[in-house]
């Protein structure tokens, strides 16, 4: 998705080898309009697979769940990471370990939202060692629903969470894919689509 | 607002005196068509009044706070409750007691995203006692930056948070006001709208 590219490009700002900050835009400060055209991409590329909820952890994937959940006319759950008075006690839950924070963190889902009725679409601002959506398949798997896949803003190309969920047969789609990062001058490359061009090419054969 | 009232008379669940549950569709299950109308409410209440950013707490206020930034056209600011590698280690951060959860958090905004220049727009989910909007007036001072109001999606109208925002001469608008509720048979009553009206009738003398 070229807009975000152009935005990860002119906003985004390396620390070390393994941060990206896009807090300019995505995960502190939120750009609403990039924030609805991404909604729209990911309605568009999970079109017609009978999704009827879509899912995310707070807090950083809400913004992009829910301009998705619009455009698909369908409500949009997000996974809580505390307790509170205010949640039911009939949950489904599941353990992520978070490399960011440190630590495991449980993330809960009502029984009350989610069945084996549904089909979900999983949206999240990052993938990177994909622990938030290996703990968003456990909570699916919980209560029976169907996953259409899932939707991310940025995967880091170069951490292993992409091929971890892809290998498991859920399709994921990425909007930007960082295939190299540097703090000495910034330097941001991307994948250019290389999964879609590979599986073109073998059915062309 | 009226969509609002009769989606928290249907789907709305009162437990003990304080705690009304509207967790299917607005802070845990989300519904995006009508966090989108809210959005248009908010901006439409607070349009040509120089707003420069949209700010909230994560996470519930962020869906409510993105539709109204979208609709004036600014970026939204959400305050961290957690440390993070990924914020920056820069910022404004104020203390707020949480009645719901019990004890203190504090909530963080990176030096970056907010400054004297900025007049901002608070939004919330829900306003009680009123500890998280003091917390953003806080840290809004710290900016320098000027307020021009806050917009809640729901007030409990028998707490006291609606006054004490107001009596500092802060501008809040509720889109529901909930004057009692009772668990038993679930009875929810709202406020009508009694301070506008009292305000026009000073007008009219």
């Amino acid at each position: 998705m070229d807009l975000l590219k152009q935005k990860i490009l002119s906003e985004g700002r390396v620390i070390g080898t393994e941060i990206l900050k896009v807090d300019s835009f995505l995960n502190h400060q939120v750009d609403p309009a990039l924030m609805k055209a991404i909604g729209v991409e990911f309605a568009s590329l999970f079109a017609n697979q009978g999704i009827t909820k879509v899912m995310t952890i707070e807090s950083s994937g809400i913004t992009p769940a829910v301009f998705t959940g619009l455009e698909l006319g369908v409500p949009v759950i997000f996974a809580k990471k505390t307790a509170s008075r205010n949640l039911d006690t009939e949950t489904y839950h599941a353990a992520v370990h978070s490399f960011t924070r440190g630590g495991e963190y449980i993330i809960r889902v009502s029984k009350r939202y989610l069945s084996a009725d549904d089909t979900v679409l999983f949206i999240d601002d990052f993938l990177a060692r994909g622990r938030a959506l290996l703990g968003l398949l456990e909570i699916a798997g919980q209560a029976g629903a169907k996953v259409a896949g899932a939707g991310v803003v940025i995967e880091k190309g170069f951490q292993d969470g992409g091929s971890l969920i892809r290998n498991m047969g859920i399709r994921v789609e990425s909007l930007a894919i960082i295939k190299d990062m540097s703090e000495e001058g910034s330097v941001i490359t991307f994948e250019e689509e290389t999964k879609q061009v590979t599986h073109m090419e073998e059915e062309e054969k």
